[in-house]
C-alpha cells in the first residue's frame, strides 16, 4: 500500500483537488491519498516548502508526495519526479523542495531528479494550465505502480533552489527571521531551540515587542500574553496565549527576530 | 473498489460531510470517498453544475457522484439517482446534473433517471433537513454494494433543466459568457476554443477591459497582465497573470465577453 | 477495517491535519481516516464538544474518533482515551467529550477513561505543542491495531465536563439556548422537538424578533422568512429560508430563545 499526499494552492473551492484524485485512482486504485494543504497562498512556493518539509518526515517511507503550488505551469519550467532519502517527490522544477533537498544532502541520503518528459505517463491530452492533473497526478500514480523513476524521464542534477534564511549570528545572541505563520497566527522562526544551548534568560525582540524568557508551553501563561515557546519541530517560535501573534504585532514572514542572551 | 465523490455547499465547518461519510461506510466499508468540493456557494446550483461536470471525466468509470447543494430539501422536489454514460449520480432534482446530462445525450450515452421512493435503502429516521445523510449517503452505499438502479426507486424522464448560458455567434465573432469563477479569480467563458478555428488575433471585451491575442499560458506574460487563455477544458478563459480577474474587473457569473475577429 | 476520525481547529491551511494521518498510517496503514472538521473555532471546545457529538452516531461501531482542540496542551491537562458505547475517543481531558459522555451514562452503555501515561504508545520524541501528532495519532493507530486501552494509560473516572445549558420550564413554555450555528447561519437551541409534544402553535423570541409556528422544512416558505424548524437531530431550530438567521438576528451561541405555546 502506498500513501500519495497533495499539497497545493488551489483552494477548497474549485474541486481540482478532487479531479487530481480521480486521475490517481484511475490508474493507482490501491493507494491512499491524503491531503496536506489546498490552501498553500497562492503561488507562494515559499510557503508550499515549509508547509510540505515539516510534513514528510512522520510519512511511512516511499510516500509519494505530490505538490502544486506552479506559478510557471505552461512555460519550460520542468515538470520533475524526485527521489530524496526514503521518499518520493512530484511537481514542477521551482526550489519548493528546497529545505527538503537540503536536509537530504546534509544527512548523505539519496538524491535524484529526473525531468518528466516522458509523455507515456502522463494523461493522453495535456492542457497549458493544469499539469497537476494532466502530468502530476498520473506520473505518482505510475511511481506507485512501481514504474521506475529513470523510466519517467532524464536525469538531471540542477533542480532550481530557493534562497532561504538563515539565523545570523551576533555579538549579543542571533538575528533569527519568521518562516511560518500558522493558522492560529503563530511565528516560527529559523532559529532551533539547539541553538540556545539549554539557556532561557533570553530576550526577543520584533516588530518594537520584546518577549523575555521561554515558555513551557502556551498553557502556562495568561490569555494575551506575547510569549516564546519551542514549536513541535524544535524550532524558536513566537506567540500569543489564545491569540494571534501575526495580528498583534502585523508580523510577516521573513521579519528579523532579535535573540539577545541576557547572562 | 468502487469511488464515491461528495459536492456539496456544506462549507467545512460543521462537519456535515464526515457524517455522510460515517453513514457510507455503515454500510459499504470497502469504498473509498473522494471530496470533490464543499465549498460550493450556498445553494448555487449553478455554481456545483459546473464543478462538478469538471471533475466527472477524470474519475474512474462506475463511479458514484454524491451532491448536496439543496435549496429544496424538505419540499416535494424528487430525490434521484441517475446514470449518465459509465457514471452514476445521486441527489436532489433541482438541474444541476443538465450538463452532464446534455453530454451524455450528445454522446447518446445511456441517460436513466430513478426517483428514490423506495425508503428501504435510507437511514431508518429521516429527518427533513439533511436527506445528505439520510437518503443520498445510504443509497449511494448501496449502489457501490451491488444494488440495482431500478430497486432504489421508480423511472422518470424528465429531470429539472437548468438553463444554461451558450455562446451566441454575431457579425464580427462572439458573445460569450463567464460560467465558472475559479479560486484564483480566473475567468472561465462558455466558448470553447475550437470556435476561434485556430485564430490568436482576437480582441476580448468585458466589463469595460480589452484583451488582445491569446497568451499561451499564464506564465508568458509579466504579473498583472490581463490576458485571455485557453483553460484546462479547452474553454477561453479570462485571467489576471499572478492575480485575480475577477477582483480586478468586478465580474460574476453570468457576465457578457464579446469576442471580435480582428482579420 | 477500523475507521478513525479528526476533529480539529487546526484551520486547513497548515497542514497539520495531513501530518497526523501520516503518523497514524505509518502504525495502521490499514484504517480509512475520515475528517469530521479542521474548522472549529479556535480552542472552542464548546462548539467541537456539539460537532463530533452530532457525527458520531452516523459512524460504524469501533469506530477511533480523534479530537483535538487543546488550548491546554503542555500543562498538566491529561491526555486521555476513552470508550463511550460502541465507540473510541483520543483527545485531551477538557469537556469536549461531555454531551457523549452523557448521552452514554443516561444510556446506561459502557464509559472507561483512560489516563494516557505509556510512552510506549507515543512517537519517539513528544514535542511541547503538537500532542495530535505526538500522542493522540499513534495511540489512535495502536488502538486500532487492537492494543487494549488499559495498555495505554491508567484508568480514571473523574474526566473533566462541561456545563451544556439546558432549556428551562416556564409558565409559558420553556426557555432555550443556542447550541449551535452552522455554516448556513442555522440556529440550533438546546430544546428537542419532543418537548413540544407535537404542538405547531408557538412563538419563539430571541433578540427582538419573533416567529411564529414550525415550518415543515425551509423550502417552504419564501426566500428571507424567518422561520422555526426541527432540525436534522430532532432539535428545534431558528433559520431564514435561503440566508442566515446568525447574520440577520446577530445571534451567539448560549442566546436564549423564549418558546411560548399559544394555546
Amino acid at each position: 500500500m502506498t500513501i500519495i499526499t497533495l499539497t497545493t494552492d488551489f483552494g477548497i473551492r474549485s474541486g481540482f483537488a478532487g479531479v487530481m484524485k480521480g486521475a490517481i485512482y484511475n490508474i493507482a486504485p490501491q493507494v491512499k491519498i491524503v491531503d496536506i494543504s489546498h490552501a498553500i497562498a497562492a503561488q507562494d512556493i515559499h510557503e508550499g516548502a515549509y508547509a510540505l518539509a515539516r510534513a514528510v518526515p512522520f510519512f511511512p517511507q516511499g510516500t509519494i508526495h505530490i505538490y502544486v503550488v506552479d506559478p510557471g505551469v505552461g512555460t519550460k519550467r520542468r515538470p520533475l519526479a524526485a527521489r530524496l532519502g526514503e521518499y518520493y517527490f512530484v511537481g514542477p522544477d521551482n526550489g519548493l523542495l528546497t529545505p527538503l533537498i537540503e536536509d537530504a544532502e546534509q544527512n548523505k541520503q539519496p538524491v535524484e531528479f529526473f525531468h518528466l518528459d516522458n509523455p507515456t505517463y502522463w494523461l493522453p491530452k495535456i492542457s497549458r494550465t493544469f499539469h497537476g492533473r494532466d502530468i502530476f497526478a498520473p506520473v505518482a500514480a505510475h511511481l506507485a505502480n512501481g514504474v521506475a523513476l529513470s523510466k519517467l524521464g532524464t536525469p538531471f542534477n540542477d533542480p532550481v533552489r530557493l534562497k532561504l534564511t538563515r539565523p545570523e549570528k551576533t555579538d549579543r545572541g542571533w538575528i533569527a527571521h519568521i518562516t511560518v505563520i500558522d493558522t492560529f497566527g503563530n511565528l516560527t522562526t529559523d532559529l532551533p531551540a539547539s541553538a540556545l544551548q539549554g539557556r532561557t534568560d533570553i530576550l526577543f525582540r520584533l516588530r518594537g515587542a520584546e518577549v523575555a524568557g521561554i515558555a513551557e508551553s502556551y498553557g502556562h501563561n495568561r490569555s494575551g500574553d506575547l510569549v516564546a515557546v519551542v514549536d513541535s519541530e524544535e524550532y524558536m517560535e513566537i506567540a500569543v496565549v489564545n491569540g494571534s501573534a501575526a495580528e498583534k504585532l502585523g508580523a510577516k514572514v521573513g521579519d528579523a527576530v532579535e535573540v539577545i542572551n541576557k547572562d
